[in-house]
C-alpha cells in the first residue's frame, strides 16, 4: 500500500487523511474517486494532467474514478453585473461540454465502466427539498465560509461575492457525500471546499474522503501557472508536433520540474537531467523531457518521429537548419521595421506585442522595445515566437 | 386617501414607498396586505397588535390582509450547536401553533374570505427548485446581507451565523414576490428584510411593496419593549382583569405613549391624559386608558364592569380597599424577614428576584436589597408584585 502512496507523492503536494488512505487501500475494497468538474468548455492541460495520471494509476489498481459533472452549479451560471438570472449555459451546450470533457479526459483515464462511471450533481439536487438545502446551510457558519482564501482576496479587493457563489462549497461538499466519494485528487484551489466535504460526509454519517492536492507548475513561459488567458499552456489534444515543440521552448530551470510532473522517468534520470549544464546538454536533457511527454500521450514511435523530425529541422545551436531569408534595403533600422519587414502580414500591434511579451529575439538578445535602434551591416538572425525564425540580410539601397 | 394615511401614521415609524402607497389606495383595486409569521408559539402582546389593528383599518376599507405561515423556515429549525440537522418543531406543532396564531389574530382582525386569505410558504418553496433558488441567491451580495444590523451586531458579538440565517431574509423577500404583496406592517426589526423583498419585486417585474414600521413602546416595567421573557407584556388573551391592573401598573410617564399606539382615544384627549400630574390625576389619566384598552378588546360594557370593579377594591390612593394583616413579632428585622412571613409558601429565591426586578415596595419605597432593615413600630404597607398587599402589624414578642 505504501508504494502506491509512494507513487502518487511524486505529484502530491498535501495529503488531508493520509491514514485513511493507507487504511482504505488495505481494506481491498474498490475506491470511489471523485473527480469533479464544472460543465464549462474544457481545454485540458499537462497541469490537469497530473491529476488524471495520479486517477490513472489507482484504476490500474482496480478503483473507480467517479466522473462527476457539476451541471447544476454551471446551470445557474454567473448573473453578477446582471438585472436578471440568466443560464450562462443552455442544456445543449453543458452536454456538448461534457462530451469533450469526456474526450479529452480519455486520452489519460481508462473509461471502462469497471473502473469509470459519469454522474451528475443535478441528480441529486433536481430531487432535493429547499427545507434538505436549508438544513445543509444550518451545518456550516458564514464564518466558515467567508475564510476561503478566494473570497478573504475578493473582500480585500473591495469585489463583491454573489450568496450563489458563498454557498457554492456548501454544494460541492455535499456531492462528496451523495456520491460516496472516498478520495479526490484536486488542485490546492479546491482544497477548502473538499476539506468541507469532509466536514459535510462526517455530519451526515459517511467516512470522510481523503483529499490529495497536486504540485502545480508553472507554465511553458517559466511565470505564472498553465492558463489558456495566459497561453502558456500544453493542450492534452495540441499535436505531438506542438507538445515537443513547447518543450523544447521552455526555460531551462524548469527541465526538472516538468519531467518529476509530467512524465515517468526514473527520478534518478530526472535529477540527471537537473544537473546538466547550459548549451548542448541542455538541449539534449529537454529532448529527452520532451520525448517522454510526447511517449506518455502519444507511445514511442510518435516520440521517436517527433524527436527526429526536430533534430532534422533545428540545428545542435538550437536554430531552424532552414531559416527564411528576408532582405532589408538600409543600414539601419529599428527593430519594428524588421518585424514589419519579415512579417509583413501582421498587424502592427501585434507585432508589438510579441516584443512586449518577450518573444522577439535578435541574434540571441531579447528586445521588447519597438524603438530599439538595429545597424545592419551582417546577417541577423529574428526570432518572434516559439518558431518563427528569420534571416535578415542587410541589401544596400540604390537611393 | 391621505386621511387613511394619517390615520395609519399615528402608529407609524417610517414608510418606504409612501407614494406608491397613496397612488395604490387611489386606485381602487383591493390591496394584498403581507402579515408573515413564523409557526413557533405564538403569544400576541398590544405591541404586536399595534401592526394588527393598522391591517384591521385597511381590511375596514376593503383590502385584504394575506396571512403568511412561514411554515418552511420553520421546519428547518435552527440547527447551531447540533451535529445533526433536526427540525426544531413537528409539522403537528406546526400546524397547532398555526391554529393558535389564528385564534389570537382574529381578535383584532376580519378573519371573512372576502379580507383575509391564509398561505404557506411551502407551497411556493416545495415547488422549487435548487436550481432557481441559486438563481435567486445571485441576485443579492454577501455584503448586502451582512449589512444587516442583527448580523453585524453578532459579528462585533463574536457570535456565529450560520448560513441557514444568513440567506433567511432571501427566503423572506421573495415571499413578497411570491404572494404579491402591496404592503406589509412590520416592527423596524423586519425593516431589512422587506426592504429586500421590495428589491426581488423589482427584479422579478412586480411592483414594490410598501413597507411600514410602526412605532415600538416599552414594557410595562417602562424598560424594555415588551417581551414574554422579561414578562412585561399585556397579552391579547389576557383576561379583561388582567389588562386592566397590568395598566393600572405602568408608570405615569408611560400614559401618553401607551394611550396613542394602545387606543383610538382622540389625540387631544391623549394630549390631556399626559398633561394629568401626579396623584390621583395621574391614576385617573390610567384608568381612562385602561378602560380605552378594554373597550378596543372586549367592549364597553365589559370596560365599564372593571372599571367599577377596580374602584370597589381600591382606595383612592391607589391601594386595594382590603389587604390581608400579617402580625410581625419582632421590632427590627429584614425587607426579606417581612417577605417570608407574609408569603411563607415562596421559595427564597423568587423573594429575592421580586426585590431584584424592584417590584417590592414597603410604604410605597421601593427596596431592592434583601437585608434593608426594617424598624416596625407602626403597621406597614407592603406590596411584592402588581396585585400582591400585606398589612404587616407589629407585635411585640413574648420574649
Amino acid at each position: 500500500m505504501n508504494s502506491v502512496i509512494e507513487r502518487l507523492r511524486r505529484t502530491t503536494d498535501t495529503i488531508v487523511g493520509a491514514d485513511d488512505l493507507r487504511e482504505r487501500l488495505a481494506s481491498g475494497r474498490q475506491l470511489r474517486i471523485k473527480y469533479g468538474v464544472d460543465c464549462t468548455a474544457p481545454d485540458l492541460h499537462l497541469g490537469h494532467a497530473v491529476n488524471l495520471w495520479m486517477m490513472r494509476q489507482l484504476q490500474d489498481l482496480g478503483h473507480r474514478v467517479v466522473f462527476l459533472l457539476g451541471d447544476l452549479t454551471t446551470r445557474v451560471g454567473d448573473p453578477t453585473g446582471r438585472s436578471e438570472t440568466r443560464p450562462v449555459l443552455t442544456p445543449e451546450q453543458i452536454d456538448a461540454n461534457a462530451a469533450s470533457f469526456l474526450e479529452q479526459v480519455s486520452l489519460v483515464l481508462r473509461t471502462d465502466p469497471d473502473v469509470f462511471e459519469v454522474r451528475r450533481n443535478s441528480e441529486w439536487y433536481d430531487a432535493m427539498s429547499i427545507a434538505e438545502l436549508l438544513g445543509l446551510f444550518g451545518q456550516v457558519t458564514q464564518a466558515q465560509l467567508m475564510s476561503r482564501d478566494m473570497f478573504r482576496e475578493r473582500v480585500a479587493a473591495g469585489r463583491e461575492i454573489g450568496v450563489h457563489e458563498l454557498v457554492y462549497p456548501v454544494l460541492q461538499a455535499y456531492d462528496s457525500f451523495a456520491m460516496r466519494s472516498d478520495l479526490t485528487i484536486v488542485g490546492s484551489d479546491q482544497l477548502f471546499n473538499e476539506q468541507l466535504g469532509r466536514v459535510f460526509q462526517q455530519r451526515l454519517g459517511s467516512p470522510p474522503q481523503v483529499v490529495l492536492t497536486t504540485t502545480i507548475t508553472p507554465g511553458i513561459d517559466g511565470r505564472a501557472k498553465q492558463s489558456k488567458s495566459l497561453n502558456n499552456y500544453i493542450g492534452l489534444t495540441d499535436s505531438p508536433r506542438d507538445k515537443f515543440g513547447k518543450l523544447m521552448s521552455i526555460p531551462d530551470e524548469l527541465v526538472e520540474a516538468y519531467a518529476r510532473v509530467y512524465t515517468e522517468l526514473p527520478l534518478p534520470t530526472v535529477a540527471a537531467l537537473a544537473a546538466a549544464g547550459g548549451g548542448r546538454a541542455a538541449r539534449d536533457a529537454k529532448l529527452r523531457l520532451a520525448a517522454a511527454v510526447v511517449t506518455r500521450y502519444h507511445g514511442a514511435g510518435v516520440a521517436k518521429a517527433e524527436l527526429d523530425s526536430f533534430r532534422h529541422t533545428f540545428t545542435d545551436h538550437g536554430e531552424p537548419a532552414n531559416i527564411p531569408a528576408v532582405t532589408y534595403a538600409a543600414e539601419r533600422a529599428t527593430i519594428l521595421d524588421l518585424l514589419q519587414a519579415a512579417r509583413p502580414t501582421e498587424s502592427n500591434s501585434n507585432l508589438r506585442r510579441l516584443l512586449r511579451q518577450g518573444a522577439v529575439t535578435l541574434n540571441g538578445e531579447r528586445l521588447t522595445d519597438p524603438a530599439t535602434p538595429v545597424s545592419l551591416t551582417t546577417p541577423l538572425t529574428l526570432k518572434s515566437g516559439p518558431r518563427t525564425w528569420h534571416r535578415i540580410t542587410p541589401v544596400r539601397s540604390s537611393g
